[in-house]
């Protein structure tokens, strides 16, 4: 770059040309060869992203609660979710299936019932007799009851909606703060607990999910899933393992059903809050799972409100047992999903480097950690970006200042993926690759873009060598399909 | 880092020390040396940066409209207040007062006339005569009779405030997209423009803008001045030139009244929606300013919304001018001041390099630009980054995830600076050093840091080595006084 600091009249054009192409060529995608049908396509995608621009509300910017009804009718929107969008690698195995589904489907079941907690919100059981009030709660509710008692059921199942979802009209209100928004997420949670922990709902819940994730074009999923023990209407339990298998089943039966779904893996979660002998404990436990189960464990993650729980360097003994064993247990840590700087949770990233995690979760703040962001990229740690994920827990507002929009300029390794979209209001991935394409990728990002971040979801999976080669075979036939129907 | 790859058992504690020693270093001011005192103090910074932190409204996750008169409470705050923070090279002409000033002083003058617009703004004109109504106007009203007729004059006195400044309440509901709260901020320009381009308002108003940044411990200023013609009670008017002198006047005077204060240097600014020949007139009319009078002169810049505003290099023209006729310019641009990418206006920041810019003004794109960023740090062409500013223009909400955290990291050349404090309810330079520190800093950044930001705006500054030199041996004594006045 010796050249540039002469003194010329005017920065030479063909200069000046050569570095915007530099920059173009760096961004995610940017190398890409594109087929003819593949530019025309591509040119139709840059002609409605300006289009979009011209909007007085233009999505991005708003809350995903106020930009959701502005995106279905979007025409990009619409071709993203035709796109085959290879694999969603970062989804959490309660928020896979919109609510909707969950109140009018499920709570219709018979022997379900409900109770109203202390603090307003509600629980969940299946039970073959009238169950035991829960300590902090009303009398347990028969929905069956309830309903023949209410004179609008809409009301009702509505408000049992609102119990289930962050998804609010008016979110800076509800949510004025982190730790607010992380507190209601997590009361949720106890909320639908007692509805997908039962184990005919759980089979159910599963395959919904994986009809969804597949209805909007996804073809394979990496689950973090807690494997808690699931219920039965007598009240009897079965274990982690009779967990595990059931993913392994319900899997099996619907890549049957439908064989152009590639399968699904499991990463087992446990919850930050844990101490360090639980955590032990349970590193045992997944050690054992993925010996038992190579197929379907993927490896293991902790899960929960980063801030307020234990940094990874806490855990630094349990988490070594696989090294020092000499087992086999890929880790695929959520880190760096928090604007803390400087404190001991800040450490995460470099502790999930340091512990070879094979992807990292979020990496939110991966741009204030150079010496970590250097090593994520050297190693080919891809980092899963969930836009409306950090929009609704607040670590972003504007989607176009999200921080992946310096890490696609740079073709930092990076997926995109949904965190729990049925929490958010959401589904499968093609709302948070609006967000990934129009927000944060801007103009300057095309179908090449989408191609690399697609080819990424699959190259970082944790598949092996030969079932990427088979995954990536089957979804260049979709993706040839969608670029033919949609090219003109 | 081939050594990492190898199976540990517990990655080792003390490389692991390394690399999070390694980050530190590499932060803005993490290669400073500090001296007994300094280390007492930053003790002292941490504590209640940790102390901060604990705050259920942590000020700088707020919007600064609501975080303000918490801030004003923070003991760090305070200790920034009192810390000498060398020079704000970013400050435009008439946002420097607070405008409590100008409402209970300039308004008050004799003389002084106030007009409603259609739009519900205010203009006003000093004049020895009644005016003539402007059109789209109320007819003038003598605000000396206006005061005697209302009832209660602080509601008036409140309501003119009001109107001078973006300060308010609820900024979400004031100000729902970048573009409405541009166009607030252009209408609220418009309102004080007849108060301080009046010649003796003007004087003073400068003087008093100088003796705030300087009672908030700043001692050298670079002000980006649109240079207008000043008019007098008669209606005659002087020339740039004039405004141009009368700003070498009061500097004068002000040093000689203050001679801890260093100085001040101009930088003349056009806005950017004027047309490729009004440009061609107004950079040969820099040129010459800039040869007549080199002292107070530093260069020149173009204002005014980025992304409704003609790009850089659809004035390439006029800004190759001075290069190729060998005459000194240098230039200060704003850019990357936008949320836009692949714009247009997004090669702001590459034109702004390649027309060898001594700084770039906000930069807030830099990190979506590596190219730019990259030439930026290797030419050490420093980004001004104004934080408050670009929260209140909506470009970010969180201060913790201002890109500036990254700069940070990396040490990349930046200078903190206030852009138009009385716009924002800001004053001087320490409430952004206060969002910088304990924002964007992060638990990382110390005194240090401090210090390095205030060395950068000398050495970053439009002064010659010689006065760098000077400014930075009158810095150094009020630092140690602060220092040791301090440190316990
Ligand atoms: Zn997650
Ligand atoms: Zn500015």
């Amino acid at each position: 770059l010796c050249c540039m600091s002469r003194v010329l009249p005017t920065p030479d054009p063909r200069r000046r040309e050569a570095l915007i192409q530099q920059e173009v060529s760096m961004q995610t995608g940017g190398q890409m060869t594109l087929s003819d049908a593949e530019k025309r396509l591509d040119a139709r995608l840059f002609k409605m992203k300006q289009e979009e621009e011209q909007k007085a509300d233009f999505p991005p910017a708003l809350h995903f609660f106020k930009s959701r009804d502005i995106i279905k009718t979007s025409p990009i929107f619409s071709l993203l979710q035709k796109m085959p969008k290879g694999g969603a690698l970062h989804v959490h195995d309660f928020s896979m299936v919109d609510v909707q589904w969950l109140v009018k489907n499920v709570t219709y079941r018979p022997h379900c019932y409900m109770c109203f907690t202390d603090n307003l919100s509600i629980r969940f059981i299946f039970m073959s007799q009238w169950p035991k009030p829960l300590p902090h709660c009303s009398p347990w509710n028969l929905l069956e009851n309830l309903r023949a008692k209410v004179t609008n059921i809409t009301d009702l199942d509505n408000s049992i909606m609102a119990n289930l979802t962050l998804f609010t009209d008016d979110p800076e209100a509800a949510y004025p703060s982190q730790y607010v928004v992380w507190d209601r997420f997590e009361q949720k949670f106890q909320a639908l607990w007692g509805l997908v922990t039962y184990a005919p709902v759980f089979r159910d819940y599963y395959y919904e999910g994986l009809r969804q994730f597949y209805m909007d074009n996804v073809m394979y999923l990496e689950l973090r899933a807690l494997l808690p023990e699931l219920y039965e209407l007598d009240g009897s339990t079965h274990d982690s393992t009779w967990t595990l298998k059931t993913y392994q089943d319900v899997t099996r039966q619907f890549t049957e059903n439908y064989p152009d779904f590639y399968g699904a893996r499991i990463i087992f979660t446990v919850h930050r809050g844990v101490n360090a002998s639980v955590m032990t404990d349970v590193v045992e436990k997944a050690m054992k799972l993925q010996r038992d189960f190579p197929d379907i464990m993927a490896g293991f993650d902790l899960v929960g409100h980063e801030d307020k729980g234990r940094p990874l360097w806490y855990f630094r003994d349990a988490l070594s047992l696989p090294a020092e064993k000499g087992v086999t247990l890929p880790f695929f840590f959520h880190a760096g999903e928090t604007d803390l700087e400087g404190t001991d949770v800040d450490q995460n990233l470099l502790d999930a480097l340091l512990f070879n995690a094979s992807r990292i979760g979020h990496g939110f703040a991966l741009l204030r950690h150079p010496v970590a962001k250097d090593l994520s990229r050297k190693r080919e740690v891809a980092v899963e970006v969930c836009p409306i994920s950090n929009q609704v827990m607040k670590l972003v507002k504007d989607m176009r200042n999200h921080p992946a929009a310096a890490l696609l300029a740079e073709n930092h390794p990076v997926v995109i993926s949904s965190d729990d979209p049925a929490m958010f209001g959401s589904c499968g991935l093609s709302y948070d690759f609006y967000e990934a394409f129009v927000g944060f990728g801007g103009l300057r990002s095309h179908i090449g873009s989408l191609k690399q971040l697609v080819i990424n979801s699959i190259k970082y999976s944790s598949l092996t060598n030969a079932q990427q080669e088979k995954a990536l075979a089957l979804w260049q036939n979709s993706w040839n399909k969608f670029v033919s129907e949609n090219a003109f």
